[in-house]
């Protein structure tokens, strides 16, 4: 399924988090060897300095079905392509979509490249939150009914996951964070110590560690991860640590 | 919370799932600049010829709390050290522990590098599994009771969540696949597409595509990660693929 030889590749992308230097290894060896570099115009930017002999295309923000035709034509046609995402490639990425049209261009094989994902970036900069089992949510409705959202918010809960929220708020919705808070709140203590994170590994990180009932009033965009703990979760000297068990073992 | 130039700091560095083209670029800065690497003798074995410079420290299996103070110990008496883990660091790994024992080592930093966990890298490898909401839960019951993993393993049920399993067998424990399967199989039809990839990124490395209903006779090591899709997961020309809804809408 390794197909970084092969003429005619697409490759998706994961940059990670931040700027270039959390990427991997891999995939900035693939993006320096590509002739075309397609993304989102704010995640282009983010890289555009580094790939100086690339060609760059984009398209606006949520026409993510041109921008994967856009990058298939590119690869179909000899080019050396790749798709880049935020985080990682896969996850609420560009990589399931790349598959699925895919099968138009039976010529170019899609290649995954991984990234580190917002929730992974950000707990490393909150200290160790997601030391134990948990579950990432989106509360983004665009492509999900609410209902859905609502019913993984309430099994989480149930199953005392630690519980990371991705898109906790855009330009058009605000509430759903509060929202969401509320119906945790049912399964966790209000004191259940939770963090906060914006802009991962970019210009103005910020993190913030503070209750779930405090994390209800939080302000929160589209750049923001949202990390809930489960029961064992506690602050240490300023850090967010999920314990595995090993210090009570 | 970032202090990759003071003196006394400790890195906690997630490698990735493979060999060194799966870290990041950041992590591989951080352990070119240390004098002492520290971790268990499998994962040092992947870059020790990567890291000529740096002295080399272990602790068998199961030690991870002598590692972890091992490895402040060198921090504390001024050498720049990391810890390694394989994957990332803070998922089932040695960061949680390291800032829960830094406590009684004031003038050490810990700083958290994060990496490509195995969901993530194994994920890329089957295509866009986890495109959707997930869960990642581990089958190990060593430092968590069984009745907990299996009300996870429902909630996660429940919640028509996409399920990575870590730890899904050791040389100790047979059966957990079997007994995880069974009970998702009481919440998800036995035809849900799952994938099973052993040695991401490493050589040997292996991917399969499966029903849950064949997953539940197959075979798994502490190597193997496992990802059980949601409703809407299918096969693609070979890959695993969770569609968000793009083609849909």
């Amino acid at each position: 399924m390794h197909a970084e030889d092969s003429k005619k590749t697409l490759y998706v992308v994961g940059i990670g988090p931040g700027g270039r230097d959390q990427m991997t290894i891999r995939a900035d060896r693939v993006l320096r060897e590509c002739s075309v570099i397609v993304g989102y115009p704010v995640y282009l930017n983010l890289v555009r300095e580094d790939y100086p002999k690339a060609r760059f295309l984009s398209t606006p923000m949520r026409q993510e079905r041109e921008r994967c035709l856009m990058a298939l034509k590119a690869a179909a046609q000899g080019e050396r392509t790749a798709v880049i995402c935020s985080g990682d490639s896969g996850i609420y990425g560009m990589a399931g979509l790349t598959l699925e049209l895919a099968g138009e261009f039976p010529e170019v094989e899609v290649s995954v490249i991984p990234g580190v994902t917002a929730a992974v970036g950000g707990a490393a900069v909150l200290g160790a939150p997601i030391g134990h089992d948990f579950a990432v949510i989106s509360l983004s409705d665009l492509l999900t009914p609410r209902e859905t959202i609502e019913k993984r918010l309430r099994a989480a809960g149930e199953g005392d996951f630690i519980v990371c929220l991705y898109n906790p708020a855009s330009r058009n919705r605000s509430g759903y964070l509060e929202w969401a808070c509320r119906i945790l709140m049912e399964y966790k203590d209000s004191g259940t110590v939770c963090g906060l994170i914006r802009q991962i590994g970019r210009q103005g990180e910020e993190a913030q560690i503070l209750s779930l009932s405090e994390l209800r009033h939080a302000q929160a965009d589209m750049f923001t991860t949202v990390i809930i703990g489960n029961k064992s979760t506690r602050e240490e000297r300023g850090r967010m640590v999920t314990p595995r068990g090993y210090t009570n073992g």
